[in-house]
């Protein structure tokens, strides 16, 4: 299954289609520098799939996980580009999860001012969310993403077999992104989920992806209609700070805070329902204050409030900007 | 005297103006956040000027010079952007040369992936050169300008009246700058200069400015055309990276690295007396083994070659990909 993200000159193509990494050579032009990022907790046999159709190419790992994600691993990563004397025209792949592509597309992005970037997510959070929209990103100052680019890749290999190896929690937490992409556009979509995930997987991925393609086309610098992406996330972000390390991964964050922004009640049991089936916590036990002091740090947060996204019915999202005391009530 | 960018979404005006440094809450939105990134070579009464404009304004002074910029220096820029909270609606402003605007450029297009960037270049080199083109860097890994980002400043304000502060080398020296315009394409430019330069000043700003945005506008991603304006650079920059610190500044570098590209006999010696006047030096002394070595890591060094820009004759460049031995011969 194929999606072509049409943004003028920076546009490029993401393709859905089992055994992707031994076939990316057909894709992509490797017959020139490749540097694959990637992290520890990828298969090195994915890593060697991908170093082996490339005839110049070298591989850098860093320790997987969110503390990876800063500016000194970013500079290891552009050290690695000028130590193998990458020029204008060579590539950097990113084969792993969200963090990975974020690294990988920011170094890409800063590196003589932008040389090519392909993205191979590993994770289905990074399928279905990060290989769309062109951010970029490190933590800075005990900030998450605070520093970053908006930079687009040239092409995006999604190989759903990649996702055996992933732990079954990892597998359906990144899926919330999909539940929230039903949400936000596509009632099929959701359905689907509840009916059966493994058996619509590809499809699934696929109409995510169209969701959140919709969005950003529109929308390219996050001015208007793509903080509609956001859903869930404000909160969820402010609970992922108060409940610190080794606690909830991201996506389940997001579900608990998207489930208050759901105004329908008797949708909201729905998406409740699926979340279970889904193996995600519904309730989470956090630092209410700390969860506050996050929110005032959220990039989302403007001079006048914050932009709120909620689901008074399916593909029906509402955008209000809220005082910031409205959104701590929500926490609660 | 009055430019206007035409980037698309990107666009912006370039305004030349004597006092435009007190007059600047006429041209940019002041109530906001702002921030005043400078250097220590900045008078403090330029800053103050500015600032006294900005109800909620604050400053941060970096050492002058090329060895500040790196990406400590960027981090401590984007740490008090965090640390006064600033938001995508607020301004970073750029007070200085242009090394400055390198470095608050680089942050404001890092910081939340993107906030607003005006820039005041205070010295000839700033103003005719790094002004336009939204080109933004620091050094790394002992490799000029390999980091940074293409991005745009929404106004850039340029004051004649502030070089009356800069000492008489830098002035000049940042002035071989619209020598090379002249030669790449303002023959109007080029006599002027060798008429009288103080008396001509802000035509001289004003035509460089707008032989440097024609070819700008043409190619805002450096793929072909703003290959042009390398004239002297390549050459230029492998010099500089021999010389070492203490000897040459840029534009005397950049200078020196021209001569050998105008072909033209009678053409040479007329820019030869030109520099003259200016107080250029006409030759260096310096490493040639060194200045090859620079040359293999120079940003412009493709895979193919070297991209060499000639001048047979003012107003006709001409761009061919050379061996890096050709360029290793011209270093002699």
């Amino acid at each position: 299954m194929k999606l072509f993200v049409d943004l003028g000159t920076q546009s490029y193509e993401i393709l859905i289609q089992r055994g992707m990494l031994g076939a990316l050579g057909q894709f992509v032009d490797l017959h020139r520098k490749v540097l694959v990022v990637t992290d520890s907790g990828v298969p090195e046999a994915y890593v060697k799939t991908v170093l082996s159709q490339c005839p110049n190419g070298a591989a850098f790992a860093f320790p997987q996980g969110e503390q990876s994600k800063t500016m000194d691993v970013l500079q290891e990563i552009l050290a690695q580009l000028l130590q193998h004397s990458f020029t204008r025209e060579d590539l950097v792949i990113a084969l792993g999860g969200g963090v990975t592509g974020d690294m990988a597309g920011l170094a890409a992005s800063l590196y003589m001012r932008g040389i090519d970037f392909v993205n191979l997510p590993t994770t289905t959070l990074a399928q279905v969310d990060s290989s769309i929209g062109g951010k970029t990103a490190v933590d800075f100052g005990g900030v998450k993403n605070i520093v970053g680019t908006f930079y687009q890749p040239k092409f995006v290999g999604i190989d759903p077999d990649v996702l055996k190896t992933l732990p079954q929690r990892h597998f359906y937490s990144g899926l919330v992104e999909a539940v929230k992409a039903g949400l936000l556009a596509d009632e099929t979509l959701f359905c689907q989920m509840e009916e059966n995930i493994p058996d619509y997987l590809e499809e699934i991925l696929y109409r995510s992806l169209c969701v959140k393609r919709e969005i950003v086309m529109e929308d390219e610098k996050e001015q208007g209609k793509r903080k509609l992406l956001n859903l869930g996330h404000t909160l969820g972000h402010a609970i992922e700070a108060a409940a610190g390390l080794g606690g909830l991964l991201h996506g389940e964050c997001v579900a608990i805070g998207m489930l208050p922004m759901i105004t329908d009640v008797h949708l909201r049991q729905r998406v409740e329902q699926l979340f279970g089936k889904m193996g995600i916590p519904l309730k989470a036990e956090f630092d209410r204050n700390k969860a506050a002091q996050a929110l005032l740090h959220d990039k989302k947060m403007q001079q006048k409030g914050v932009t709120m996204i909620t689901i008074p019915a399916i593909g029906h999202p509402e955008m209000q900007v809220v005082d910031p005391e409205f959104v701590k009530e929500k926490l609660a």
